[in-house]
């Protein structure tokens, strides 16, 4: 693709965007700008580490932000450039141009199976073994890649794409556009248990696991279904690999948990919030919109809105930075004390 | 379902179990007390913190703890209750009654695939794609879900459910009434390996993996069977999703192992142990009978039966929760040790 | 097998090699030097916390260390030996010898499905419900075990074993001799999304993960594929199981990495780093060869080789120890600093 072409992809794109087609070079991929070659797309951000690599980069065409002297300098070296707002999501939008997505058939595999009483809407494509269970639901469009289960009582809208060995059991309901990656699993049993003398008694869960529009789940990731009740994920919302999602817990709308986060029954999420990796949040907790919390840390009561929190228990981020430090120098300061003390 | 009928259905009915029929409403569902509606049954603990929630609940029946004044203002109100010594309890039989699961018919689905020598018993329910390998033994009344595979030489005793996508390895030992969760891994190779001066040298793991009666797997969970001997879960202990057991681990009877946690080979658990989310527990650890482990501690050497730990390393819990606050506070302390010296 | 038969299966086998037969004995199996029984072979390395079992053990045959006082003991003790440098190595041949693996027949079972283009190698063994897609490439002698999935454009070269249930995607390049067990997931989409006013824009993942020679991947771990350039893992690499690695990031040659440790976008790890249970490393963070990093550490900078870490954020293991004992001891120092500040 030519990068004229190209430039036809991307959003942000006006008449008086500043660009330089330098020969107007035909792309076939793209690469990280110290890693790019001759026929590569590339791109940089405003401040990103990457600059340097600019003088030796060996792509063809590169994405740059609204800055002359890059621009310049791209002209002077003679790569094709045009500048944008977001070099990123531009970057995003190219590779999208660059690699279509190979198009899935309607249709159903012949070694799929389908149950009685599920209903499968249009351009729907089920691919090889397959199973829809009785009274299921699968909306326009969707895509079923191989080995996928849905249980009874699963409705999937338009759009829906779920990878191979997924499985969705009953009560999981998708909105439009949800994307579930390989080997996860949702709406499986919460585990809730009732103490007994004869040990421990299994607690139904009968509730729905509800994921609104757009959100994606990452493989391996568990969303349970609650006692009663339901277990929602808000739209938008992004979880990555390995994540744990306990029963009756509700996320906001745009939030981003990163892979193996732990999410204990009944916490409670609101809009945006970022959790980095491994991060837990114990049963009930409530985290407030926009807050983030930083990779490993433990979240037991509540977090405000905004808020940046580190460590276990988690802590403002500042002050666990400022702990931290102090902390590795513990062992002096108890020399210090004990040899105060001595001179008391 | 009528409550009356309902009624039928707690296994700690008597007939002086005090009650109000106050009409007899029929229900439909249950759910939480403060968002129950109209034909919907709910519950309530003594010292729950939805208590408050009673005046205003929509639900038609409650089952309501030992205490006099609550009964009396659910009559007021012109709810229909039973008072239960363990309201939770009746709770999960109510739900049961509320949501029959499905029966499952015996039978083998044309698409599964039951190698030769292997044995299936009466009454056995194989869903479609499943797999069941050479020397393999299913006993009675089992439930093997879609797409489930069983390698060679696993044995499952009666009336054990194994959800879609789960693995059994060879030397898989289950006993009766066990539940594996979708896409749990059971009897796979632990990660053994002997150093040599061309890398890493696998070390065959050839024993077994035994889940006495009524143990339970989560979703995504990994057992791992060990070179020689076995790896043990004691009877009815549970287990959540995405949680590691290593080779050659034994429980007790009756834990309860939550989300994430990690065992590492050879650790030793007792009876009723419980573990909270991402707990680690080291090599060879030992951890006492009914010994608790508050979210995220790693365990190294070995716990006393009965204590509570949390951190890492862990120690007592009430230790931990009064070094925790002084660790936040580990700025202030460091400031003041400074100025006291400077001062001597 | 003949205890005297099981001697030409030790690599390490030479004429000069001290033994004794002790009668040849008949072995069908082996196990741990405390738990043996007549017929089984066990083994004992120097030092090992065993040695005590020696004088007990119902073992027939052992690998012992080069020790002649363990060997005249066993000799005493009429218990068949022979000594050798590597006992566990040794052990590891004896067992690949008492329990040979079942040869898998090649041949592709009627229930697969191979797609137009694909291209299966000599010798290749591919179970029931299997699916090899568009374009993907199966070296000679490989297996891929029942419901397994090749997306398409994934290359596996000669003598990959695929455990049941594990997803490879598009761009999976894996070298000879790998081993991905059950229900892992390789190539799947990396965490990349572009934040824009109308929430997360994914940003397309078209890069590779290359996994080198004999590369181990435990069971429902993930190593996701990069929005460009790769993910690569060196040769000789064991993974544990439920492991996370995230898109661009790269190994090198024989390292360790425990259950559930996650590794964030974009870090490097040197030659022969082991990682234990539960550690995290941050993005884009960089460890040196052939270093260590204790359960649950968290590494968010940049580790020097042969450097030995734990702690959150990690700091070097040594410190780390001494600082953790004066953590939980910190109420009794802030009591301390308390008084003494009074005093002045």
């Amino acid at each position: 693709m030519r990068f004229s072409s190209l430039l036809g992809h991307l959003s942000a794109l006006e008449e008086t965007t500043p660009r330089d087609l330098a020969g107007d070079p035909l792309l076939s991929g793209a690469a990280a700008l110290d890693q790019a070659v001759a026929g590569q797309l590339s791109f940089l951000e405003k401040g990103n580490a990457l600059a340097a690599a600019l003088a030796g980069t060996g792509a063809s065409a590169l994405l740059l932000p609204l800055d002359p002297e890059l621009q310049a300098q791209a002209t002077a070296q003679g790569v094709a450039w045009v500048a944008l707002k977001d070099p990123r999501l531009g970057f995003a939008e190219a590779l999208d141009a660059l690699h279509p997505r190979r198009a899935r058939p309607a249709g159903v595999h012949p070694t799929a199976v389908i149950e009685p009483g599920a209903q499968i809407g249009h351009g729907v494509h089920i691919a090889p073994h397959v199973v829809v269970g009785e009274g299921s639901v699968v909306g326009d469009g969707c895509i079923l890649h191989p080995g996928v289960v849905l249980y009874d009582d699963v409705h999937l809208a338009e759009g829906c794409e779920i990878h191979a060995g997924a499985v969705l059991h009953p009560g999981s309901r998708l909105a439009r556009g949800c994307v579930v990656h390989s080997n996860a699993v949702i709406g499986s049993e919460g585990f809730g248990f009732v103490p007994t003398a004869r040990g421990w008694r299994k607690m139904p869960q009968t509730g729905l696991v509800v994921l609104e529009e757009a959100v994606e789940v990452g493989c391996g990731s568990t969303i349970d279904r609650p006692s009663v009740g339901e277990t929602r994920i808000g739209a938008g919302t992004k979880i990555d690999n390995l994540v744990q999602i306990g029963h009756g817990v509700t996320t906001g709308r745009g939030c981003a948990l990163a892979a193996q986060v732990g999410i204990a029954g009944g916490a409670r999420l609101g809009d945006g919030v970022i959790l980095a990796g491994q991060v837990g949040v114990a049963n009930r907790a409530t985290i407030g919109d926009r807050a983030i919390a930083s990779s490993k840390s433990g979240i037991h009561g509540d977090v405000a809105a905004g808020e940046v929190v580190s460590g276990y228990p988690a802590i403002p981020n500042r002050l666990w930075l400022r702990c931290s430090a102090v902390f590795s120098k513990l062992p002096e300061m108890a020399r210090t004390v004990r040899q105060l003390k001595s001179e008391t």
